[in-house]
C-alpha cells in the first residue's frame, strides 16, 4: 500500500489533482452562493436552484475522478485516499446544498444574525480547502500545506464553539417550538459542513505524512 | 488490489454472491412489510416484530459474509468491496427497521397520505437492489446491470424531490410542533433508505468498472 | 493484505496496542464523568470542561496512533483495522462529549430518571471496551476476548430496547414540544455511543477472525 519511490507525477497521474482542484472551485462557488443567499435573503428559490446546479457539477467531477481511478493502474497517492478525498469533498457540497434547501423547506422568513455570523465560517473554510487542493500536487515542497490544514482545523474549532453558543441562545430565548426545530437543524448542518472540511484536511494530512 | 486475470468464479468464490442474493431477498421482504404496515395501519406491534425478525435474519447473512471473507484467500471481487456491499446492505435494512419502530415510538395514530406515497419508493428501490445482486455474478455479460443502477439513482432523485415537498408541506401546514418533530424524523429516515440503496448501487458500479 | 506468519509482536509493533489501551482509559474516564454529571447534577459547567479536556487527550492518542501508522512499514494487524479502531474509538468519546454539551446547550434543569438508567449503560460498555483493548495484544491466547465482544453486543441490544421505551414514554407523556426535542436528541446520542462501542468491538472481532 505504501509507495517508496520518488514523488514524481506523470501527466496521467496529474489528472487526479486537476479534478480535485476543479471540484474545489465548484464547492467554493457553492459556499459563496449560500452565504450570499443568507446575507441577501431575497429570490431564495432562484438562488437554491443555482446551488443545486453547482452541486450537480461538483458531483460530475467526483464521479469522473472515481471512474478515472477505477481505470488507472498507477496513482500518485494511495487509491483509498483518492477515493476518500473525492467522497468527502462531495459530502461538503452536499451539506451546503442541504442548508440551502432548508430555508425553503422550513419556510424560513427571516434570518437570525447569529446564524449568518456562524455560516460565514463556511466560505472561509472552503476557501482554505481550495488552497489545499492546489498545494497537494507539490506536497513535497509545499510550506503552506500544514498551515492550511491547521487553519481548517482552527475554523472547525471556532465553529464548534459558535454552534454551542447559538444553540444555547436558541433554547434559552426561543419559545416557539417549531422555530427551535428549524434552527436546531440548520445549526447542526452548518457545523457539519465545517466538520466535512476538516475531514478532507485530515485525509490530506495523512497523505502528506506518508510521503514525508 | 486490482485483478487482471479472467473473471471466472469458482464455487467457493460464488458463495459471496449467494449471500448477497439471500440478504437482498430478506431486505425486500422487510421493505414490503414496511409498506404493508403503512398502507394497512393495524396490528402495528405484530408487524414491527416481524420486521425485527427479518432484520435479524439479514444481519446473520451479513455476518456470515464477513466471516467468510475473513477466512477466504481469494475473492471474486475486491475484499473492500465485499465488505462495503455487506455493510451498506445492512444499513438499508437497519433504516427500514428504524422507520417501522418510529410508528410505535412516536405513538403515530394516523398516517399522512403523502408519507405513504413517499415510502412507496422504498420497495421499488429495494426490488431493483435485489435484481442487482442477482446480476452481479454475471457482470461481464450483463446488459441489465447499468440499467438497474441508473434506475436506483433515478428513484433516489425522485425521493429527494418528494422529501423536500413533504417537508415544505409539513412546515407550512402543521401547527402542532410535536407532529412536526415526528414526521420530520420519519421523512428523514425514508430519504435515508433511498440513499442507502444508492450507496450499494454505487459500490457495485465501481466493481463493474474495475472488471470492465 | 493478509498476514500468514506467526503472530509475534515486536516492541515497535506493540506501540499500537499501548496507544489503544491509553485511549480506552481516557474514554472510560470520560464515560464515568458523564455518568457522574448526570447522577450529581451540579457544577455542570465545570464537569463539561473536564470532559472536554479528556476528549482532547483522547484525540491526541488517536492522532499519535495514525501518525505512527503512517510511518510504520510493519504493523501487527492490518493497517485499515488500526485506522478504523482509532477512528471509531474517537467517535465513542466524541459522542460522550456531545451528550455532556447538550445539558448546557439545551438548558436542561432536571434529569429524567429513565435517562439516567439508560445512560448507565455507557460506562458499562466502555469498561468492556477498555478490557477489549488490553486483551487485543494476546488475541491468539485470549479466552476472554469473545466473551467481551458478546457482552458489548448485549449491552447495545439492551440499549436499543431502552432507547425505544424511553422514546415511547417521552412521546406519550410529555406535552411540551421543546422538552420532546431536547430529550429525543439526548436519547439518540446515548444510543449512538452504545452503537459506536459495538462498532469498535465488531472491528476487533474481524481482526481476531483473520488471525484465528
Amino acid at each position: 500500500v505504501r509507495r517508496f519511490f520518488m514523488f514524481r507525477i506523470t501527466k496521467s497521474e496529474g489528472v487526479f489533482f486537476e479534478k480535485f482542484e476543479e471540484a474545489a472551485e465548484k464547492v467554493l462557488e457553492c459556499a459563496n452562493l449560500l452565504f450570499d443567499l443568507m446575507t441577501n435573503y431575497t429570490d431564495i428559490g432562484a438562488k437554491i436552484k443555482r446551488i443545486e446546479c453547482l452541486e450537480s457539477d461538483c458531483d460530475s467531477y467526483v464521479h469522473q475522478t472515481i471512474e478515472y481511478l477505477n481505470k488507472s493502474f498507477i496513482t500518485p497517492i494511495d487509491r483509498e485516499d483518492i477515493f476518500l478525498i473525492a467522497k468527502e469533498t462531495d459530502d461538503v457540497v452536499d451539506s451546503i446544498e442541504a442548508i440551502a434547501h432548508r430555508f425553503a423547506m422550513y419556510n424560513v422568513t427571516s434570518l437570525r444574525p447569529e446564524a449568518i455570523e456562524f455560516a460565514a465560517l463556511i466560505p472561509q473554510s472552503v476557501e482554505k480547502l481550495k488552497d489545499l487542493m492546489y498545494e497537494m500536487k507539490k506536497m513535497k515542497k509545499s510550506k503552506k500545506i500544514s498551515e492550511i490544514i491547521i487553519e481548517i482545523n482552527r475554523l472547525e474549532n471556532v465553529g464548534d464553539k459558535m454552534y454551542r453558543e447559538n444553540m444555547t441562545k436558541l433554547f434559552s430565548e426561543e419559545d416557539n417550538a417549531i422555530e427551535v426545530v428549524k434552527w436546531k437543524s440548520i445549526y447542526e448542518l452548518i457545523e457539519k459542513v465545517l466538520d466535512n472540511c476538516e475531514d478532507v484536511a485530515n485525509i490530506v494530512e495523512g497523505v502528506v505524512m506518508k510521503h514525508a
